[in-house]
């Protein structure tokens, strides 16, 4: 099932239930943060609507209305589940290896969402714009404590993201050991949620199994696999809810997608291939984003949408 | 003006002015969120519910039905901007210097806010049990890029917060410098948000001047005061609104309050507590808390109202 927010009048949108083909949808009245909160209430009607547009009917889907699926969250918490990502940027800048056999975690900005086609407005191209493809998830309400094996029914949707970065103030406040604030503006959210169930073959194991294929200005730029995140996405909700219940509606990111064979598919930011620049030549090649610069992810294969925006000046 | 939020069916309650006396209080129709989402045409309605209490009307004030003043909130961030308490921990780990000249900050769990009586359910006492007395604020919609000095008019209230913390693992999530997720469960908030106006003298250049008193199981414990903050509260919007809009509703954490003359007036947690006796001993000697144990903070001569709480077993 797809899940889809229309803009409206309100910050949250109206959901809609969209087709398998992204051609027509069904209003589902309410918003998605309102489904999740009531998902065993409101999942058979939504899954009724998604079979009467299998069926034909609906109404023709009209993208430009197309928000986030949740514009705005209560909890946005970020992960870096992908080794290779860490080992090529501790390898590139000489950092220590960061010493923890847990999953790498931060808590980012939720109150809004960009959709798959905002600009990005950012204040200054000398912060270092950069992008991250990830993917994330969607949970339902799960109480402290909740193990890993027991989390895995709490992933309501499948998301694709992109991590918006800003690299001349990442490792600066990293340093501090605090996380990201300014380096960490708005993410744009891909049009489509997904349930579990609509990616087949391609949901297992808590990890999303296609290839995000990132493109900047028209040029290819990378198309690494979702299958090597070292932690699956219940592994992470177990590690947020440690200490905490997680509200209905958390979202969670793998962290950018990162794979091994770096040098055949590329990567998904630009940080990180300067990291394999440095690792290679002693020094990037690769610029940050200007203004007026695009970036197009896809989930090749995948029910997600696309994300397609411009970096603009704020 | 001072403002309380009263428990009802919905999740963020609703909003009551409360007499300066705090006996009395006149129903405000809707939430805290809504009137700081549109500040400017509701405050003087708010204003004029004021002063009829200050007249004699309203009803008798119901403590029992208290919540957090914002019982959920879009953005919560977290600074530390007290240095004599940054120098002790440093001091005591033997951490090296954090190599900043900017606020510190990180962004915490906001979908919920314990009430200034709730108890504190934490999973396990190994974990280091721990509070921290600080001093907060709530800002309206404050623009991307705004600097320190127009962002003194977006402090809407200011606030008393317990930011309720886990010293077992907070070293370990620092390290990685993602900053916290686990170390930090939900915060406690006592029942009053006050206007600056409210404070007086005691808000001056953006710090709240007062004492913040702390007791441990009926024992006072310190009472540092609000005014050696190194970074006033518009310093701290600044720092947050650098790259990106902060949401009406936001809110801003000074971190734990800490003075120099430490010996005298005590810390406002166990950790730095902890910190003096491992400098001038070699090793700590209080504990962390237990569960069963309360913990009661007042800003003295303050309008916030009082937050005294157990920790219990989740």
């Amino acid at each position: 099932m797809r899940l889809a927010t229309f803009s409206n009048e309100t910050p949250d949108g109206e959901l809609v239930v969209v087709s398998r083909d992204a051609q027509r949808c069904l209003p589902a009245g309410g918003t998605l943060q309102q489904a999740i909160e009531s998902w065993s209430m409101t999942e058979p009607d939504l899954r009724a609507l998604a079979a009467r547009l299998e069926q034909g009917e609906g109404e023709p889907l009209d993208h430009g209305r197309l928000l986030a699926p949740l514009p705005r969250a209560w909890q946005w918490l970020d992960g870096s589940a992908f080794p290779q990502h860490g080992e090529l940027m501790q390898k590139a800048f000489d950092l220590p290896p960061i010493e923890t056999d847990r999953p790498l975690m931060y808590q980012g900005l939720s109150d809004r969402f960009l959709s798959g086609t905002q600009d990005v407005p950012l204040p200054s191209e000398a912060d270092g714009i950069d992008f991250e493809g990830e993917f994330g998830i969607v949970t339902g309400a799960v109480p402290m404590g909740t193990a890993a094996d027991a989390a895995r029914p709490h992933v309501r949707l499948v998301l694709l993201i992109n991590d918006w970065s800003l690299r001349a103030i990442a490792p600066v406040e990293m340093k501090t050991g605090f996380g990201w604030v300014q380096a960490k503006p708005a993410c744009a959210v891909a049009p489509f949620a997904v349930t579990p169930d609509e990616l087949g073959e391609a949901w297992q194991d808590g990890r999303v199994h296609l290839p995000l294929e990132v493109q900047v200005n028209g040029q290819w730029f990378g198309h690494p696999h979702g299958r090597e995140m070292q932690f699956g996405f219940h592994d992470l909700i177990a590690h947020a809810a440690r200490t905490r219940d997680l509200v209905a509606g958390t979202i969670i990111g793998s962290g950018t997608v990162s794979n091994a064979d770096y040098d055949e598919v590329g990567s998904s930011c630009l940080s990180e291939r300067r990291a394999i620049e440095m690792i290679a030549a002693g020094k990037p090649e690769t610029p940050f984003l200007r203004f007026g610069d695009r970036v197009r992810m896809e989930a090749l294969g995948g029910p997600f949408g696309i994300i397609d925006q411009q970096v603009v000046q704020a």
